[in-house]
């Protein structure tokens, strides 16, 4: 974006905001489901400011603005926003209540869309003294005049080849929870948590096959969709069956309404605000309470893992003809959009593949320090010899989602000893976690550390978790479990898929991130005297031996890249062509 | 206590709930600090129950009645109480409020006392749908007809030469967080930040230097000292100065009544719910914040860091003398309370030596298993040949508080393969946390898997956290900072003190216990881009060599094993006798 555009899209804001007697507006990222994908029409944040992260949130005054993010987005806020209308702020170490706190005086009134906030979000500006009002219409939204229309995409049936439980098995399940609680009603905002206990998909965002909309979930397991009538074709209807009743998304209000004197449980972190304000003044008793399904959803079933399993094996000859391609590919030709175009190609050529689960990051050089990395025609480069190449990319296929990223030496020489080292240290990190061993009730925030203590033995660091939940052909990033130390304590459970992706970044030289995804099983120790838990690795393909420093390694660590390599081979092998396989070969070769 | 005794002290208490029209009580362990060590006279969960473990809790209802504790004290729990009378429970598995929703009947009225429980735990029960109410005054009280007096020890100034900084800096720092958070006043509730903030230390209760009072800390730095005035000698009055005024205990509420209107800062955590109760009905605005002591108390300032340094090596001379004369003396004169005995006569011998940090833990062979087990008259037995033997203890000291658990092999035999495998795992897990390097930001939470990973691996863990925060001549066990998988998320901060004691317990046959005291400072990285923090190692005295398995340590395990030996020999070495020096010089011996 210009920074005429820029400007003028901020003149226009502050006209608005002094309309509306407002001194600022705060300006998340989210849309109404709180989420990180999240449709044209609500990109409020990229309009504005120009920064497209998955992950931030402006904050408007009438003299001075700023955009908060996290440490994986640092680089590319300061390359997509104008620093003269924007400060640039790190999420965790100025938050914006903070921030505003120091530049708004007593008696401001920061306006904020009870929509794209959470109670918690609310009551941390809150709790900093400040005055929030409540902002309606969205000012954003009046100064966006060409704003895009909300998608309106079919939802359809996830079928229980896929799923392996019903829709009403589900229900009766989270419908448990709420009788447990003594509560009647939860409300459940999360399209992911729609999409799992309603067993439909839709296309309503890019990468994940969300249906838009909101579900009220009744103790006895009955509940109530509300999404557009023309999103739900005669068959969806069917598939929800009678206990599932439909309406439009403007029933809402009166459905929350005729709540009065009932138990309802929001979600304070997760669900918009606008719900707990609407069903307090409805005379409802509003309950603090995790979404009920997030749980059920995040331990995948048999079904589930079979079909992750499955997934993960067709992802990998993709990747494999990739990293082979990319091995052998004319380097002249081989730009990191042109990489990250050929993966692609790849992918569509896999049985069920239904698109990306996010935009592949293909950095070469210093662009892989860029942690979110996304190449545009702008940005694009060639990919050169002897560089460090990250790419981090996913697919979405009915039976299962993926990620992996992998960084390679594009040669011919030897890679520096330096680089060699930082790639060794990741790798070691990523081992600990896959290999690690823990008892029932260890959360993800407990073996975070495991990912980074080679690194942290030289006073190195990443400035990201170590990983993330992901769904079943849901979000590629999925709550409530993660391997983030900054994550929530919820106990590992058998069937969570997680990422185990520790990295280094050198900012202006080289990007290092090494994933896969992980499924959590119970593991056999006959000594265990209660039971333990351990890591089952999905992900298949190589980890570039020429990066591996092995006289680094201990023999543990050894035989796990030796045996995982000679997994990958036996596995991935015969879905390949012959040269493509003895490529693989080699790079699944025993180290040295 | 006697099966005939508890049940009638039960039944006592059972007809004073009935006369207070109650139908349950609640009687916690803590004392109106809600600490972990009480005066004689508020034990009021041993006299009940005989129950004498340091955490714990006890529910009274007509029919039935439980007591409820920690993995630590299973075991002594089990021995102390009868089972009859008391259901026998694990606090974090079923906790009071849910084992209460299980067996009271709607609209049952619980009894609570507000001097005895926390707002936060206050609301645990409240949260679980049970009705609580204010019983007033404490049944246990009236039934015990013979409880003891108040300690009416004298409050003592801490000379600056100990403690480093002037009460009136300390009281600047903690009013300067008040100020930051727009309050004016704060409720000190915890003896700890009373002596610390004060410089007081004083004889109320065992082990701990504490003179127990209440303080009103206000924003401008002045404070109000509640303390009977018996306990104040004029010296005292002196070295408080014009900014701390006093008053008897019994001005409380008048003095919190007075505070009306204004914003009162109390710990919802760690404070008796009767002080926010008390000043929210004098209309004053009850403001939930941390303690503003607890936080600069566990940071140890350079003079309290010298302390410790000094205290350590004084004290190691005192367990070193002890561990030659356990591996030189005549077995038949040996008993577990001889041992503990011996080792606190050598203790009494070092220099400015003023008690035990708490009971010391004297545990031969089976008893080792019992992790927090108190050898007595009747439990006690000789430790014998060929058995491993665990003796946790610690010192007082003005400059310092010690804390130290060694386990060793009584010989004359090798011990057997099972034993020294469990001892070495657990040794890696105290060297991994010893050796940790991490960034600023890191919290005890996120380490304390590093100290069980090598226990893990093959499914044995230990059911208690790994370390506590150690006071300087204050509490053995200090928050907020802990090396506990539950502890709090507190970053670790340069001159916090650590206990590092990971163990294993088999019960019935062997418990394993190694611990350090490590003190938190900046580590030295060259090639590190952010701050980095390392343990250094404070206590000084041999592990035992012939428990360890050799063929089990990576190359770096052994190098700190044997450097470390080699500083307590440099270090203790010279302050020996001759006999007491040759035996301490083989015992660390470089690892063949």
């Amino acid at each position: 974006m210009t920074k005429e555009l820029s400007s003028e899209r901020l003149a226009r804001v502050r006209r608005v905001l002094a309309n509306q007697r407002l001194d600022g507006f705060v300006v998340p990222r989210a849309d109404e489901h709180l989420g990180e994908y999240v449709p044209p029409g609500a990109e409020r944040l990229a309009w504005l400011t120009g920064f497209t992260g998955s992950a931030g949130v402006a904050v408007v005054l009438a003299d001075r603005a700023a955009v908060f993010t996290d440490g994986r987005y640092t680089l590319q806020l300061a390359a997509q926003t104008d620093a003269t209308l924007f400060e640039a702020c790190h999420i965790t170490e100025q938050p914006p209540p903070a921030w505003l706190k120091a530049h708004a005086s007593i008696g401001t009134r920061i306006g904020y869309d009870p929509w794209l906030i959470s109670q918690d979000g609310l009551d941390r500006y809150r709790n900093s003294g400040l005055e929030l009002v409540q902002a309606s219409p969205n000012p954003i939204d009046l100064a966006w005049t060409d704003r895009p229309p909300m998608p309106a995409g079919l939802a359809l049936p996830h079928p229980l080849a896929y799923a392996g439980r019903t829709s009403a098995e589900k229900r009766a399940e989270a419908a448990a929870t709420l009788q447990a609680d003594g509560q009647d009603v939860a409300v459940i905002t999360d399209p992911a948590s729609l999409a799992w206990l309603l067993n439909l998909r839709g296309s309503d965002v890019d990468y994940t096959p969300f249906a838009l909309g909101f579900v009220l979930l009744r103790s006895e397991g009955s509940a109530t969709l509300f999404m557009e009538p023309a999103k739900l074709p005669p068959e969806t209807l069917d598939w929800l069956g009678p206990d599932v009743t439909t309406a439009a998304r403007a029933v809402l209000p009166a459905a929350l309404a005729a709540l009065s004197g009932q138990r309802v449980r929001v979600d304070a972190a997760g669900s918009p605000v606008w719900f707990a304000q609407t069903l307090g003044e409805a005379g409802a008793v509003v309950v603090d309470g995790a979404d009920p399904c997030q749980l059920p959803k995040a331990c995948k079933n048999a079904t589930e893992q079979a079909g992750a399993r499955a997934a993960h094996a067709r992802d990998a000859v993709a990747v494999c003809r990739f990293l082979h391609w990319l091995d052998e590919a004319a380097r002249s030709l081989l730009t990191e959009m042109a990489a990250a175009e050929r993966l692609l190609a790849f992918r569509q050529e896999i049985a069920d593949f239904r698109g990306e689960s996010f935009p592949a990051i293909s950095g070469a050089g210093e662009h892989g320090a860029v942690i979110h990395y996304r190449a545009t025609a702008a940005t694009d480069r060639p990919i050169r010899a002897n560089e460090a190449y990250l790419i981090d990319s996913g697919a979405q296929y009915p039976d299962g989602t993926t990620d992996i990223t992998r960084t390679v030496w594009t040669g011919p020489d030897a890679p520096p000893a330096e680089l060699r080292d930082r790639f060794t240290r990741v790798l070691q990190g990523h081992i600990a976690v896959a290999t690690a061993l823990f008892p029932h009730g260890v959360a993800g925030p407990h073996l975070d550390a495991f990912a980074r203590h080679a690194l942290w033995q030289v006073g190195l660091d990443y400035d990201h978790g170590t990983g993330h939940g992901v769904g079943s052909y849901l979000s590629v990033h999925e709550g409530p479990a993660s391997l983030s130390r900054a994550g929530r304590m919820v106990a590992l459970a058998p069937g969570m898929i997680l990422s185990d992706e520790p990295g280094y970044y050198l900012p202006g030289a080289y990007g290092i991130r090494l994933e896969n995804l992980l499924m959590v099983r119970a593991a056999d120790l006959p000594a265990a005297k209660k039971p333990f838990l351990e890591f089952e690795t999905l992900t298949l393909a190589p980890f570039d031996r020429r990066l591996i420093e092995g006289s680094m390694l201990s023999a543990e660590e050894r035989r796990w890249i030796d045996a995982y390599h000679a997994r990958v081979l036996a596995e991935v092998g015969p879905g390949l062509g012959r040269t493509e396989r003895d490529w693989l070969a080699a790079a699944c070769a025993a180290l040295g």
